[in-house]
């Protein structure tokens, strides 16, 4: 949840000014997302979501970030799609910020996911990727390999309050990265955060993709490898084939994997399992006082790491022959 | 900001099939409120608010609560209005809390306030109170005179963590209202709360007043010495007559004081501004560790109350002869 700015009225018409949408008639802070801070807007035009850009999101990836969304809407993805003001840009100044408007979107997050949730997540991840094949703007993955021993290097010290042994298993799975990680598969833009709440279902289907603040260049198979993470565990930390089979089923429907891909999948899932460990593990021991967002448990990835070092291959991940 | 609730899609589909306003599409954690959880509700019957009632709201209160809102509204008031179910309810039952949905209302509240404002909000004071006349249920107010002494009792050994001096200071004042307080003054439903936070402008124009969860029986003018206090003081506690001649006047062309309200008007103040002392002194040596709510600074009305305690009469707060 997350509100940091306070927006008056008086900067808020101002802002509004600048685009097509009508007047002012309500504005309220909205609990959701933790990087930055998100309000309902309703306006003459309709509803919309504003989004002030907090510190944690660089400036120079708003476009990529903004085009993106504008890219996949217009081939049919459903997500949040930018409101471009009189002047043309998407990307405005509010309460000493960057800004943007845009699109509300229908459905709601699921707390319990079943197979068909995952099966349409696999389906829609696919149809992202294929979507974003011709998107221009580049981002490189800040989170991937190299970035994940400087990530480690803020935590080292500490990681044993959360976990005996913590430092050196990470250690250990960083140097087994390191020497395992693919060099060649097929990339393009991945979205590189679906988790459960940023994904919207609506009467039984996928109404949306959202959240697209850490999307950039990567494996398209390391996506899916995230989303096996996120979605196809239980509480216990216990994998579900069932799911496993369903998302991997809903992501080849669209797109086929490529042996190279499937052969990958275990260290993807490795990586994907780490890089959700380090950065949770640095939040959790860099809280500031009177923090108003709850660290995720980055134990939860201890577990979830432990199953992927003993997969096999993807058959373990429920891809079929 | 509050959203101290999480409710499932599956939870809130069945609450919704109670009601006659359509199927869910929608539905995200608000920040607003500090008492209850709120969200702010799309379904196909248009736009709404959930409230969920947290613990420090009785449960017992909220017919009074809804009611009041449902008769202000018939009389033209214009506050969230209860969306009752199709068995004629306006409370249910959610997440395992008392929860109700009202009417969305446009409008933003002001951060910087002037006297337009103040006299708009007087003028919608006054409407409130005559149009509560004939509600037929009745609250105490718990924090008024009475319900003073126990407050303190709770604050009073850490008071000088706060401010050196204060716990004598309000030991002298609550003594001093004790014999001054009012016995005999018109009574009514006040709204008890009417802070910037809880009134919202639209065009120029209040649109509207939300938050009746103090609502309560208790002198009318004891109201007005609120919102004296919550709107006609400046960032650096001095009191800006032309906003409170604006609020009395604005006040006065919709109700009249009557000679023993406006003399009373002084220790009204003095009381008010005790009460938002006490209670945020309360607040300030009760923050839970992780809370999601930063107290508001008791400091302000220590310096609002030493104002009132030298105003000679209604004349220093701008009501005219």
């Amino acid at each position: 949840m997350a509100v940091y700015t306070d927006v008056s009225d008086e900067e808020l018409a101002d802002f509004l000014a600048g685009y097509d949408i009508g007047g002012l008639l309500a504005c309220k802070g909205i609990a959701e997302g933790v990087e930055n801070s998100n309000f309902l807007l309703h306006t003459q035009g309709g509803y919309f979501i504003l989004t002030l850009y907090e510190k944690r999101v660089a400036e120079g990836d708003l476009p990529f970030f903004l085009g993106l969304l504008d890219h996949l809407a217009a081939r049919g993805v459903n997500c949040p799609q930018p409101v471009h003001m009189k002047n043309g840009a998407a990307l405005g100044t509010l309460a000493g910020r960057p800004a943007a408007i845009v699109t509300f979107l229908d459905g709601m997050s699921v707390k319990r996911a079943d197979a068909n949730h995952c099966a349409m997540v696999g389906e829609a991840l696919a149809r992202m990727h294929l979507a974003a094949r011709d998107f221009p703007l580049k981002r490189a993955n800040a989170l991937s390999l190299n970035g994940w021993p400087p990530l480690f290097a803020t935590a080292e010290a500490r990681a044993e309050e959360v976990l005996p042994g913590l430092a050196v298993a990470i250690a250990s799975e960083l140097s087994h990265l390191q020497g395992a990680w693919p060099q060649d598969l097929p990339q393009g833009v991945i979205h590189a955060d679906l988790f459960p709440d940023n994904v919207f279902f609506l009467s039984g289907g996928l109404s949306g993709l959202i959240d697209f603040y850490f999307a950039c260049n990567d494996f398209l198979a390391y996506d899916l490898a995230i989303c096996l993470n996120a979605w196809c565990f239980e509480h216990d930390a216990s994998f579900n084939i069932t799911k496993g089979m369903a998302m991997m089923a809903g992501y080849q429907r669209v797109r086929r994997l490529e042996p190279a891909e499937a052969k990958a999948l275990p260290v993807l899932a490795r990586g994907a399992a780490l890089r959700f460990l380090l950065t949770r593990l640095v939040d959790w021991l860099n809280v500031p006082a009177g923090a108003l967002v709850k660290p995720k448990d980055p134990a939860e990835y201890v577990k979830k790491l432990r199953f992927h070092q003993h997969a096999q291959s993807a058959r373990d991940y429920g891809l079929l022959a």
